[in-house]
């Protein structure tokens, strides 16, 4: 491995970074071939459905591709999916070599690309770029082994910890630039998740209200079934609205939201309150593989006592608004002692405008 | 104004700086003389009652002072206090131009010096690294003009806002490297506060547990005088403990507080509770300037209710706690709108081991 190997595979892991937002369900992938020193092939997996990065850069490369080295962020896969197995396609491609950053996640597959590869006497090296590589499909690498969405946490709080005001005045805690910031991530997201609580109590859109954001879609967690018929979710059009609910009693209000234009409704099994792991079960098998919760304390709680939540996002607002009864993002009964809390690692902090942004992963 | 003017200013800045700690209730001030681009006198001031940082310098020039360019990070003083008047002892020096970092901050006599030198005949520049040098003396700017101490409320919590598990659990919530900082921030303020209710949940020491610390005068909060005869504070005797009180009832307890070594009692007027803005006179009046605030959340919404915190330092740990009752540090009755929230200048973030210090000042 040289400074130039990483160069190649930084090439590769950008063009993979190119296309977020438009793989899903399927995991960020670039590819880079090189040959005597020289770039002859570029790929990219754009889209599900269509070539992995590997054959685009062997197509872009030709009859360079004899001989080559090959750069790619992930695995080659050794199954034949919506498109062939793409280690065969480097075989019969004749590289010579495969650097390759990570293994596959999903563990029942893991190791069987490089294998292939292997077996064909091509020389394969694994892990140049790893963390970074394994960052870049943080949501694809958890969802297919865990088959649920991987779950981001979003919270705006008061330096005092709190999410609104003891009247549940919560507008606003952050600056526009940093609410402007939490549209990206909506943009980001293929779904967003709130409790009914919010519904009731901020009426809000739940859209990306950005320039060319695509709505994720709207998830409601209502056990008993209490979103309002006139609630913009369930009204406005402008995104689907999937409301989860525990409660069979109330046929009519569910007739009547469920024949509300984009609007579904799912039952989970087991107990009074939403079962959150079916929840998911259920949003992953519709093809969610990215969750974005914006919900209070309580549900925030459910999601995080079940270790559901996979990425915290913190915005933290120079201000304070005190009161004993004002709300935090994490309620519930809470833990009882410190030293059983539940450890994070801060990976990054940054100011957004007056804002400070605090990225967690539990550990 | 040159770029040399500003790094004069900014060795003058420097040997104030290294007094830090030494020169209570004084500010921190230094002087730098230069003559024909030579440097020929440095000056601090270094202990109440010795000489002001113009002399030092001046006494360094000898006669080199005559037609010397004067550098000094506050405005040389109009009036005999400990010592004589700086500005007269400069224009005895026959100083030719002065530069003066930030005016004397009491109102009463700001301008006064200055006036004097420009009547000799001296050219005088205010202004140079004007916002560092008021920094350098926050405390002594505050205490000077409001005639209390500069109030820095100290927090740890963890990302989800609490200071301490719904048990009251607060062991530990920060790194031992964030705590060590504590202890340095102790050290460096002249007397630390907390309420009853610590002393009661934690029966801490409150000392400034470092090579070389040197301990803060012991306050506390105590309304009603229900602070343990064998709590730590009163029976350790490493440093003084003063205990503010509005109660006069129970005159037997205050008797044998006030029986034990180091132990002052007071009594605050007006109410069944302690009056801070009492408290703090009285505090200023004993000659400090500079009180570390490590209350609850109860005592911290007294003083930040009444606007007598002048600057937060809030250390936020990488972990969960959760749960509704947990405490906060700023609790009582709370703001109703968050538009009336308590606004704030984030200064500064710093990552101390896994922990976050967010550096604050009210706006």
């Amino acid at each position: 491995m040289t400074t130039t190997d990483e160069q190649y595979m930084q090439l590769a892991l950008t063009n993979a970074r190119a296309a977020k937002g438009q793989t899903a369900p399927n995991p960020l992938v670039g590819a880079v071939i090189v040959n005597h020193n020289e770039i002859v092939g570029i790929g990219a997996h754009l889209k599900a459905g269509e070539a992995h990065a590997e054959i685009h850069a062997l197509r872009m490369a030709g009859e360079k591709a004899r001989g080559s080295t090959v750069y790619v962020t992930l695995e080659p896969c050794a199954h034949t999916g919506k498109t062939g197995p793409c280690a065969q396609a480097l075989i019969d491609a004749n590289v010579k070599k495969v650097f390759v950053a990570t293994r596959d996640p999903n563990r029942l597959v893991a190791g069987k690309g490089i294998h292939m590869l292997e077996q064909a006497g091509i020389e394969v090296n694994v892990g140049l770029c790893e963390q970074e590589a394994q960052q870049l499909n943080e949501v694809f690498n958890y969802a297919i082994v865990k088959h649920m969405p991987f779950v981001t946490l979003k919270a705006a709080m008061t330096l005092d910890g709190k999410i609104s005001a003891y009247t549940a005045d919560s507008q606003w805690i952050t600056s526009e630039a940093a609410r402007k910031d939490v549209h990206h991530l909506r943009h980001e997201h293929q779904a967003i998740a709130v409790g009914v609580g919010t519904v009731l109590k901020d009426n809000p859109s739940l859209t990306a209200r950005i320039e060319n954001g695509r709505h994720p879609l709207r998830i409601i967690v209502d056990s008993r079934l209490r979103t309002p018929l006139d609630a913009h979710v369930v009204c406005d059009g402008t995104a689907e609205t999937w409301i989860f609910t525990a409660s069979e009693c109330d046929h009519k209000k569910k007739l009547a939201l469920a024949a509300k234009k984009g609007v579904r409704i799912f039952h989970t099994t087991g107990g009074s309150e939403v079962n959150l792991r079916d929840m998911l079960h259920t949003l992953y098998e519709s093809g969610i593989t990215s969750l974005l919760l914006e919900a209070g304390g309580t549900l925030n709680a459910a999601f995080l006592n079940d270790s559901l939540v996979q990425k915290l996002i913190v915005y933290v607002a120079p201000k304070l608004i005190g009161g004993k009864n004002a709300p935090t993002f994490f309620e519930g009964a809470g833990l009882s002692a410190m030293s059983n809390a539940h450890a994070l690692d801060m990976t990054a902090f940054e100011q957004i405008g007056p804002d400070l942004k605090i990225t967690c992963y539990p550990t």
